[in-house]
């Protein structure tokens, strides 16, 4: 049994990262993870089941303080905008600054098969999202449409603050994001 | 070479839909699928990539229809309402009985790794719609917040049309989800 490392998880996490831009995802070997901080593969793989759950380590935590900040959401809140509200809080996880995201979101958009990972985690987001408003009171047909929508309102959102970086914090672009939503369904 | 055997795709269908409702998904083998239609697993192979493709067959062209369908729809329509009306058209590929579609849907329901296909399905027809959407002159944010609103606008009324059961064509059932959501959407 190895000892036990304060801080493994996030220097394993840092050292995929440097890793993954350096010489990319398919070159990049749990091994070389390790290595790089300073850490055996056995560590590596008490924390992570292989190097793509790395890149998705963050997402029951998203999942958590979505539904976290949902469940506390103001009373007079609709669906909708509770459930984008309760997105703001992801920005707990992701920081204020979009580099280490966006970072992340190319190593994902680069390929196909961690783009269908993310894929079905976001719409398992959005099956939780979905839960937590009919916990509100919310009907079943409403929530899950709500959810869905709130969830189109974040991936659009999340792209603006990682690939505008002109200062604009995630929330302000989850807000813009809604705003546009709330047009395209009220359209004549 | 084995003869070319007219209809053999559809032969090869409906067994998989017959052999998967009788014993389930996967105790199917497609040795039971080729024997049922009369054909030869070479056959099978020649039209479906495994057993499981034989329940996605049919995206492609829900895909085609739907693309067309929104290329055809009148200018005046607003991008989510010209996307919804485009779903209409996959009547043409369901029919206008629910009890095939129910069928497939129960057994991809019943199987994790069928849904997370289908999910990414769905997704990647909703990328396909807003590129539809863009070629009809919409912004891309809209265009895509609009698609993935068409998307749940889907999902929620082919879920009706299958469950309720209730004599209501898929086209009632869509109107229905697309003006929940609306409502959804504009909801203070």
């Amino acid at each position: 049994m190895g000892r036990w490392v304060p801080g493994a998880r996030g220097r394993l996490q840092l050292a995929a990262m440097e890793l993954y831009a350096e010489r990319g995802f398919e070159q990049t070997t749990v091994a070389e993870i390790a290595t790089r901080a300073g850490l055996t593969e056995r560590t590596f793989f008490r924390h992570f089941a292989d190097k793509r759950e790395v890149l998705f380590a963050g997402q029951d935590q998203l999942t958590e303080l979505v539904l976290a900040a949902l469940a506390e959401a103001p009373a007079e809140l609709s669906a909708l905008d509770a459930a984008t509200a309760a997105f703001a809080a992801s920005t707990e996880l992701f920081g204020e600054r979009p580099d280490g995201p966006r970072a992340r979101q190319s190593i994902i958009d680069a390929h196909p098969e961690l783009q269908e990972r993310e894929l079905i985690k976001l719409a398992r987001l959005g099956s939780a999202i979905a839960e937590g408003l009919e916990r509100r009171g919310v009907a079943a047909p409403a929530a899950s449409l709500a959810a869905q929508s709130s969830v189109a309102v974040f991936r659009t959102g999340f792209e603006r603050w990682t690939t505008a970086d002109d200062g604009r914090s995630l929330d302000a672009c989850l807000r813009e994001a809604l705003a546009e939503l709330k047009k395209v369904a009220s359209a004549p």
